[in-house]
């Protein structure tokens, strides 16, 4: 999945490179067959590996010779713009935390997603690298998004939303309505447009929807399984009817079209952002198509220079004397 | 809306009796023109209401004698079987719980709905009343949407889900930890499943998911936005081109009974679950359709019984010796 992957990112991206982290003797068989790819990859043999039941705490002290924790190191000596995984997220996060550290004024690296809406694309974050954020963490998160929809979306304003369960001011725990006074009472030059709730994820209400790991893997998953289960009776439907089966074998290149694009891998590469480096993760469960997306998604990162941007952007406001977040920030 | 629903609501159960509390010289008009459904109601006139705008300290504070107390002042003094309100849900939860006071082992009354699934139907709890929930409230909910699910929803044994952000035990915060671990060390005569995330929702792997009131009405509200996207996407997809439109005029018969299936006013009627009393929230925006569904839901209880159930169940968990989960649930 991963080789075949890369052969589609290749395909996209002429100029990318590859370095396979693994056991040679089972990625070498799988390139040999496609020599346009060879000719552009390399292979770093090991080994070790993580798996998905290793502790992310293990993996960091046990795994240093494994492929995840060697593609990371590439990454940070340079050898590497960005890493790309399918492996074990915490201990993904763990690893790149530790080799990599956050960029200055960020405590802790989110995982950060395109999302579809009616409107377009947004982006979210958390989605689940910390279930515990107090409120400046969630304005840590804010301003990331923000710069993150700037560069690698383009949009040039993007408003930032803070994901709740109600958007009058009372509502919501202390974190949240704490992180929102904190946002409303900043110059930053960022546009808060206050509480959303979860439609306003699917509508596009905001470019960037910001919210606490816990919250935001629950209401990611959620929506994935919402849309297996329209699917789901959308085709129980139409099969269930000589109408319906009619209508679809008409309709059908107008369903496939509305398929791709909601289909998961076209939104498949997750990104840790706040570190000194591109780590993209992908879902475990993707195909090559999939894992092509997430790649696409690393080479955008590189390409815009993401961890460059961060950084400036919060050096700016870290030195921005009018800012009233410095403490949130820094 | 309310009047018209209750009409809906007589037509499926002809021998409900309706009270309606409000300003008399609205309701009678419409009452009026419905002499069938006027024979079996009466009306309670108040000039006092609680907004949407007022805070449920304030509500509970000085709307004694506002529509949604009466109404509630009824179920407690046995002059109505439940009450249903498309009103504000924190003030209807604050007079609820002050008026009708929580069954004993049970400290918050939670908000509880079925769901559509893959499978057929699920409860969920809690969808927004209480944002921050230790283990012990979680198991409470856990204990309540079993009696639910066995006693509205008629599953012989229903099975529990703790929504999660993974469904390895080392996963989430702590709330959800311990209270996983108090439903697994328990003999409860309930059927822990265990964790699960957000797309076991849709897809019905359990009967009751229980989760905090945050992450709750996060997943539901993401849930609802989810449905419109992929309709919206449906929409845009079947109208865009020549046999689009055709396969739709074919399967339109199909489709509708797609969209019926996952019509929100189908699922309209949160039941605020845990108080001696039937207490129902009709979503707001709904219309006759909706509300009639949040009244059959009130009959749905008060036919079986729910609160007495609910009282001897936890009754039944109290005087159990065996039980691990006394200080838990009592």
């Amino acid at each position: 999945m991963v080789v075949e992957g890369a052969r589609l990112a290749h395909a996209r991206f002429p100029e990318a490179q590859f370095v396979f982290y693994g056991v040679e003797s089972r990625i070498k068989p799988i390139l040999d067959r496609l020599p346009r790819l060879a000719q552009r990859s390399q292979i770093h043999h090991t080994d070790a590996l993580i798996t998905n039941e290793d502790k992310p705490s293990v993996a960091l002290r046990q795994g240093r010779q494994s492929s995840m924790r060697l593609a990371i190191d590439a990454v940070r000596d340079g050898q590497a713009a960005g890493v790309v995984s399918a492996g074990n997220t915490g201990a993904l996060m763990a690893i790149a935390k530790f080799v990599l550290r956050t960029v200055p004024g960020i405590d802790r690296p989110a995982i950060a997603s395109y999302l579809p809406t009616l409107r377009g694309e947004s982006v979210m974050l958390d989605l689940g690298a910390n279930v515990d954020c107090d409120a400046d963490i969630l304005v840590q998160f804010a301003v990331m998004g923000e710069v993150f929809a700037r560069t690698v979306l383009g949009v040039s304003k993007p408003t930032i939303g803070l994901l709740n369960v109600g958007i009058e001011e009372l509502k919501g725990n202390d974190q949240v309505k704490q992180a929102a006074q904190m946002l409303r009472r900043t110059n930053l030059p960022i546009q808060f447009h206050g509480f959303i709730e979860g439609d306003d994820i699917a509508e596009g209400t905001v470019d960037v929807v910001v919210t606490d790991g816990f919250s935001g893997n629950i209401a990611l998953k959620t929506a994935e399984g919402t849309v297996k289960l329209v699917i789901g009776y959308l085709r129980e439907a139409l099969k269930n009817s000589a109408r319906g089966k009619l209508g679809y074998l008409i309709a059908k290149p107008a369903l496939d079209k509305m398929r791709e694009r909601i289909d998961p891998r076209r939104y498949n590469g997750a990104i840790l952002v706040g570190l000194n480096g591109i780590v993209v993760k992908s879902h475990g469960g993707t195909d090559a198509l999939g894992f092509a997306n997430a790649i696409g998604v690393a080479i955008d990162m590189s390409v815009h220079g993401f961890v460059a941007r961060i950084k400036d952007e919060l050096e700016r406001l870290k030195l921005d004397p009018q800012s009233d977040t410095q403490a949130a920030v820094v």
